[in-house]
This record gives C-alpha cells, structure tokens and sequence, in this order.
C-alpha cells in the first residue's frame, strides 16, 4: 500500500503560490507610497538571479510549474527592482528623498 | 548513454543558495537605517507562510536541502518581520516616523 501524495503536491503547490503572490503587496506598497528606499538592491538583484537559476532548472528538467512560477516570480521582483530604481534614490540628501518621492507635504509647517 | 545530472543539481543548488542568502542584505539594511516602513508586512508575512509549506513538504518527501534552505530563508523572514515591527510603524504620522527610528537628527534646523 502507498500512501497518496496527492496532499504532498497539493502542500507544494500552496507553498508556491504563497511565495509567488507575496511578493504582489510589496509592489502595491512602493506605487502606493511612492517610496523604495528601505528595500534592499542588493536582495531583489540577487533574488532575482535566484529566480532565473531557477527557471533554467525548470527548463532543464522539464518542470511546468517550476517554470510557470518563477516565470511569475521573476517578473514581479524585476518590477520592484525597477520601482526601487524609479522611487528609493539613496544618493540624495535625506530630506530630499521624501520631497523627490511626495510632490505635496501634508505635515509641513509654514 | 544517459546526460550527467550533476549540472542540473548545481543549478538547483545556486538557485537555492541565491533565493536563501538574497535575505541578509535586507536585514542588514534594515538594521544599518533603523527604517522598514517601506516593507511590506503582508509581503513578508505571506512568504514566511509559503516558506513554513515548503519546510513541511520537505518534511513530508524527506528532502534535506529543502529542509535546510527553508529553515534558514524562514529564520531571514521572520527576522525581516521582527524588525519591520521594531523599525516600521506606519500608525504614525509621517515626520514622527523618522524621529522614531532616529534618535539624533544631523539635519534638524536650529
């Protein structure tokens, strides 16, 4: 006798798709705010990268989900990498960088 | 005469590594500028989610780099979770924010 994995697949399959769609909130937040500077170049370039390893690997052995995922995965880490690109300018002064980012300072004092 | 497989491992296990380590940059530009509110909670909070099911899946098909990678990526997480709770209270008002996660503020007017 042999247990079913169907539950197993299914497990994979839940797990996927909350690692894919997660990362669909963190780009409403940076449109959103208008601002990136807290998310890390570094950890979005070397996810990204991660993700097309991960692709290659699905290619390599044939695996739909693992392609169709990170085909997914890859194109919303790309988007924030260009949001973080468009909205988190570290090179500008700190009072600067919210002013860039918010054209009207509702907080302002005359 | 069968392919080797040994290339396709080691892209699995690059892309393993990448999506794993992708996390300490984060954490440690969180806790270098003292700033998460850009973070998403329900980013984080979704992947840590998916990362618990992917740890049970390679609980339930005995594989021990899955095992290993998700244990690690779920302890970045989690810390990246931690922090934005520490360092990204977005319930306050914009100016306090900053004031907040700064104790000394160089740029402040006389």
């Amino acid at each position: 006798m042999t247990l079913p994995d169907v539950p197993t697949d299914a497990l994979g399959f839940a797990a996927g798709m909350l690692t894919t769609i997660a990362f669909v909130p963190q780009v409403y937040r940076i449109v959103k705010t208008r601002s990136a500077h807290d998310i890390s170049w570094l950890m979005f370039g070397l996810f990204s990268l991660g993700i097309v390893l991960w692709l290659w690997y699905g290619l390599r052995t044939s695996a739909l989900p693992v392609i169709l995922a990170n085909i997914v995965t890859l194109t919303l880490a790309v988007t924030i990498l260009c949001l973080k690109w468009r909205y988190g300018r570290d090179s500008l002064p700190h009072p600067w960088r919210r002013r860039w980012s918010r054209p009207a300072n509702p907080g302002s004092k005359p």
